[in-house]
């Protein structure tokens, strides 16, 4: 059965799962790489990030490798939010733009993205993004049907995250916890009070200084 | 050299420190007793809450006990707001209001109770109430002088750690996150953007499923 993880949403201290000010050159904001410095040590990253050649056997294998990797495993496709796939907001006036992965986007899958301006569909390498203005649990029936039995990765950002969080459409929720504080921008739990009672809750400390939570919900009735 | 820490101060994954809606029933508003789940067990609060007969040897001894043990350990005096005090507001209108601990509070030392309503100091058991006007700086003078030499809690609740934190007072902050989402209520962490950089954090997961997050401030220049 087709299940539907979020995998290594990472948040602030203070709750920020992307800063303030998002532009092409600063797709978080003014939280810059901050959230993600747990990610680029590791061999997940390192080996899929195009520097393979120059850092063969590289990469750290701990814990934050392990749940790096694990957002690969098994999935037949993803849904996104426009603003993942790239900085435009409104019309789609530069269709240009095929996001922010070059020419062989790390997918290989099927894309959902969620997004009210329509567009056509959109194959880069083995990546094909579907543009859709379709609610969360339609848009889980349709990555569901292109997923070829395998899992749905919902990739974010924070806000499409907790739309699907509220329709309590989310069976795996990760949350890489960074010990900095924000101060400002995008927060993850906002309108999510009493999650808690949907999920078992998991939390392992690495020594990178991140947590990593897993919240697994619990068997629906 | 007094040093001032925060020792426990336990908060919601989405970073509420308290619920809303504080009464004399509910000193936590609608969080209740969900923040304090992982203490109550400890050996520490078993045998320092007056259960002490009825349980003796019982207790958990784990890490969540050995931060609540450190709670006590070296301190010569304590800072907290009014709110942490008692739930008045405005002028003392209710002088028989002698905090929530009964006869024999567990302080034992003198506690800077910080108001803008002036009332006579209160001796409850070993324990003496100060009730004072002060600015952080000069709150922390005073505890400091009648501290004998020992450290100086920084008691809560979050609002006032916020100012000290603020002023750059603290020490040594242990946060305790509780993954649970409270959804509303007083954030602990609101206007403190970059705080990380003044400190050294460290996180140790308990099996209990909280979070013990102990940020010690870097040497000043």
């Amino acid at each position: 059965m087709t299940r539907l993880p979020v995998h290594n949403m990472a948040v602030s201290l203070d709750g920020f799962a992307t800063g303030e000010g998002r532009t092409l050159e600063a797709p978080f904001g003014h939280a810059g790489g901050r959230l993600m410095e747990w990610f680029f040590p590791t061999r997940t990253f390192v080996t899929t990030s195009g520097h393979e050649s120059e850092a063969r056997g590289a990469g750290t294998t701990g814990v934050d490798d392990a749940f790096a990797a694990a957002s690969w495993q098994g999935i037949g496709a993803e849904i996104m939010g426009r603003g993942k796939f790239g900085p435009q907001t409104g019309p789609w006036e530069d269709e240009t733009w095929r996001g922010w992965w070059g020419e062989e986007p790390p997918f290989h899958t099927p894309v959902a993205v969620l997004t009210h301006q329509e567009r056509a569909d959109l194959a880069v390498g083995e990546t094909t993004f579907l543009f859709r203005d379709l609610q969360p649990v339609d848009a889980l029936a349709l990555a569901t049907q292109v997923a070829g039995g395998q899992d749905v990765r919902l990739g974010g950002g924070p806000s499409v995250v907790r739309e699907f969080l509220q329709a309590d459409l989310v069976d795996v929720l990760r949350v890489v916890a960074v010990p900095i504080l924000l101060g400002r921008g995008v927060r993850l739990w906002d309108g999510l009070e009493g999650l808690e009672e949907r999920f078992d809750v998991e939390a392992t400390a690495s020594p990178s200084g991140v947590v990593h939570y897993v919240m697994t919900r619990k068997p629906r009735d």
